[in-house]
């Protein structure tokens, strides 16, 4: 940690700051100069409160020098984490595509599209059972009815489940039945939700914030793992900025970015990106490219009728058609597609 | 609602899609041109997904033309609302200031703290009690103590408490002991949360979230006005832009806005948009210029010990000179400050 | 400027970089630590290049302590300066108006419009010659002809004039004829054009940029005052953000933060923030309560048929109503409105 | 387009409008509701100044339905255009990468750079005479005399040379001895200086601006092209967010959204999107996989001793390597590149 002290700042505030610090068990080291003196402190600075040293009247400026995360840091973890989902590893080499509706709506739907996912390729089935959505008066899912119809065509393909986590009350549920619980954009920050979640056994799929950056999405990861569950995927799906063509905009350097900051594996979810379904192909391979370790796509039997998200939904047709791209780029990438 | 059609869309599919939407109830006008050809669609549209009208192949694009919400729609509801908290009113040219620590560290902080803000002309004391911190090794908040000693302070002032609900497991707690009941910005689009404060009879106060435009943070107003709790306060506290100068960028056009679209009232929380405390006093003055109903203010009787967010908090004695300013300003904009 | 070294780096290499920075006449304090090192650098860093650093293998990140900019820096200059136009006083708590329609379209239009907001309180007249319009097909306004115009609206009127120059070929022409040359926001960083109006002897009104950081507009200041030019007045007129509702996000947190860091005059533009002309009265209050030292307001006879910004500008009577309220403000701040 | 009106506006309003638009030529077709009517209008809209239309008090909104832009659109020139650059062609499925180092430094650099990049595959010379830079103390590149260096590496390995105009001062110098004619991000909205490469015979490199839409972009492109100049390619480098750990954030998703709104090629530079050197490679493999026509990226012999970007550059190896990945993904693409 840096501390910038303002110019004319007394020798004898400098020396009580320093004082201060080194009674919290770091090491201090003063460089003065005529504009300004920097106090570099060294030592574990996890406890110190930024904001707080900020007050101080003398001081310019406070920069952190080390990530305020441990758990998910690659530093203290250099080599890449696998998550393991069912019997599906994702991570490390090891690439994995998840794919299916955006909302569960009946039997025969969930369980035909995830017939038709796992025949081209994908090795879990995603589907909403419970939806976030921006409208009330929008359909808000099947509930537990979807939950269920997600089980029988898991039953029907043995394909794991995806699927999201909105409520605290749920978590038992979920802990039990599903296979990957994922916490949505809007809810990364939620962090009573990421605490409860932290207890449970079942791998987590953590999708990234509208305006989250990427420490702030890691730190939201962290919370998870300092509550004891380890096996966090993030997915990028987009941010929020001034461009409106497209839904969100995807950042696709936040893969290398992440890869180099932490060991956890990362995917992407170029549906909800792109928001348009003739979109999806070249951002999927996109982040492919740049060396994500899975792909989260939206998948429906019949999109014009889908009751959520159809514009940006592939046929099954389409959706094989990608995967066809998908496969020969991943194996370019050196990488192996789950069987 | 407007459809587009693409360039050479046969009349027969315009015919289709035409009778589709009679057969919703809704009459639809045809302007043919070379180019293309749009649909007008009048009549109640809330119940037609737009997303699913944009999948059909021969649609170029699909605009809303009335706006999505209804409960929270000036339109529908030409006055401004006044919510009332305790015996304090808000909006329709009642203004409010709230004013407290941003966490509750001790009984001797709190109650002190909410004596010299009532002083200063303060009528709602705030107070963290459950935090939403970035960092998993952050304070948390003092919790359920932390709410009692909110109460020990408005037992000892007569201020009503406003705090934030961070999770569904507390809204019975809330509804029992809080006066206003906080949704925190990284909450406002916790669905099953809005659902929930919608069944309590306390009102709410909805910050916006950090890059929730104004149309999703009324929808969110929305969720809980249509669970069957009409009493919302809008809280403008920044939003997130490229700029990193400030903590958040406050926008204070979302005051004429929102005033525009809805009847709710909105107020501002300068402290959390500036995250510096001299940046306070000139950002609430130009939050009353622009026609706010209230301020939401950090005060803290000794910020470089804070526990949090020290470096934008006022001392009750900087508090105190605002709220000169602030007096006179609101006199000069014809509204009355509560006494 | 800190520069923090990786995990691990050899001293004999730490060594290297603490010699290259003195023989550039820097003073280097090292802290070491188990983590990482910090080297603190004091001195003139401003030919230091951050980048150049940071492509050293061993550094894990460079952070520049003091400001890039010097002539424009409050810390070098700490009054306030006041810039002169024609006899019209900017900055130092005296406040002026400036009005006009966003583009000359006639003699009549424009000093009929000069008379309106002369009578009202202007004390400056704004008017669009060279216009920069987003489509080569719209109105690029009357150029030449249009300043013309523009003097004859200054010699009925008095008022001195302010209006953008887009080509370094019309500078001459500028230097003899305009008050106040205005840099629009599209060329906040044409630096080439920054060089050649650093080199005249008139005020120039640099308008922020879309997406410009206050540090990157004071540096496009500088550029003007390195080039010999100290008369530079800023001016606020909302930046790009994630909302639509307006055509930009009035920043008034500009305000104090610009004044805090710069001794330059800063005022504001809520006809291009907002957008729409209902809302430019309360953009307008917000910004004087922030602290502005001016306003530049787009007033036109006949908004309806306006060849340029029609739906964001005042007719003569509502801004005749807004600067009543501007008055009062100003004189509730403790400012002067120039007379 | 498409006009909402107001609830309530009279019958006498609203044809008064209709028959405004008809005597401009457009056939209007009319929808009334109860809370509102919409005019749908069809015809040779790109007159039509929605601006104005928007002042009018009884519209509610308005809406444009067909692009602003005509030259550049795909509607109206369906096949992908191919811009020459020298006997380079870039677009329809020939890809170019153009390579070398940010500044132009001396002779001796600029040629070896310009033989490595060649030997590894690039096809055109990227190089700054030059530079746009933020700070006024910073390198401003070696101006005409690094243009004589570029034609002396040019004249050494024959690859056509590209590099950026900022001032029109240096129109014909360019027109006389460069090849493609870069407009930099910070001059995309240089309206002057886009109407004067438009009158020039040699093809332009047109960058996206930090914050520029689509539209806005193809708008620049359109005003080039508008003034004769059809030879224009595109180039996405990553726009300003919220992140700050990239320089700025590489926008993949422009590259499929240029292609469906326009016909001109699409290349990326990775380099100033990333900032880091270490990011060149998954951004640029990124960019080929959704779509690009090639790729622009800084090579430098010494990136620590730089004068500028030297933390973005690639060592004559990375790039190299960097070629081979590229060139086996242009491949499986279906892609050429040029030899």
């Amino acid at each position: 940690m840096v501390v910038v002290m303002k110019p004319g700042t007394a020798q004898s505030e400098i020396d009580r700051l320093v004082r201060q610090f080194e009674t919290q068990g770091l090491q201090v080291g003063v460089t003065k100069g005529v504009d300004c003196s920097i106090l570099g402190l060294v030592g574990d600075t996890t406890g110190v409160d930024i904001n707080k040293i900020s007050t101080n009247d003398s001081v310019e400026r406070v920069m952190r020098v080390s990530e305020p995360y441990k758990r998910a840091n690659r530093k203290f973890h250099p080599e890449d984490t696998v998550v393991r989902v069912g019997d599906v590893s994702i991570g490390a080499g090891s690439f994995a595509v998840m794919a299916g509706p955006c909302s569960v709506e009946s039997e025969g739907q969930v369980v035909s599209v995830a017939r038709d996912v796992k025949a081209a390729g994908a090795r879990l089935l995603r589907g909403g059972a419970f939806k976030p959505r921006t409208s009330p008066y929008a359909f808000q899912g099947m509930g537990l009815e979807g939950l269920e119809l997600l089980l029988k065509a898991k039953a029907a393909t043995g394909l794991p489940v995806v699927t999201e986590l909105m409520s605290p009350h749920h978590c038992q549920l979920f802990e039990d039945k599903v296979d990957l619980i994922q916490i949505g954009a809007r809810n990364m920050q939620n962090f009573d939700l990421l605490k409860e979640v932290g207890q449970l056994s079942k791998p987590v799929l953590l999708k990234r914030g509208l305006s989250a950056s990427y420490e702030e999405w890691i730190m939201s990861a962290e919370y998870i793992m300092a509550a004891g569950n380890e096996n966090v995927i993030l997915c990028e799906r987009g941010v929020r900025t001034f461009e409106t063509y497209t839904r969100n905009t995807l950042d696709v350097s936040a893969i290398p970015a992440i890869k180099r900051m932490s060991h956890l594996p990362v995917i992407v979810d170029p549906s909800h990106a792109a928001g348009k379904y003739w979109m999806v192909e070249p951002l999927a391979l996109a982040a492919v490219a740049a060396g994500a370790d899975g792909l989260l796509i939206e998948v429906h039997n019949d999109p014009e009728n889908a009751l959520c998200d159809g514009q940006q939904s592939l046929t099954p047709q389409r959706f094989e058609n990608l995967m066809g791209k998908v496969r020969a780029l991943v194996d370019l990438m050196g990488k192996k597609m789950v069987q």
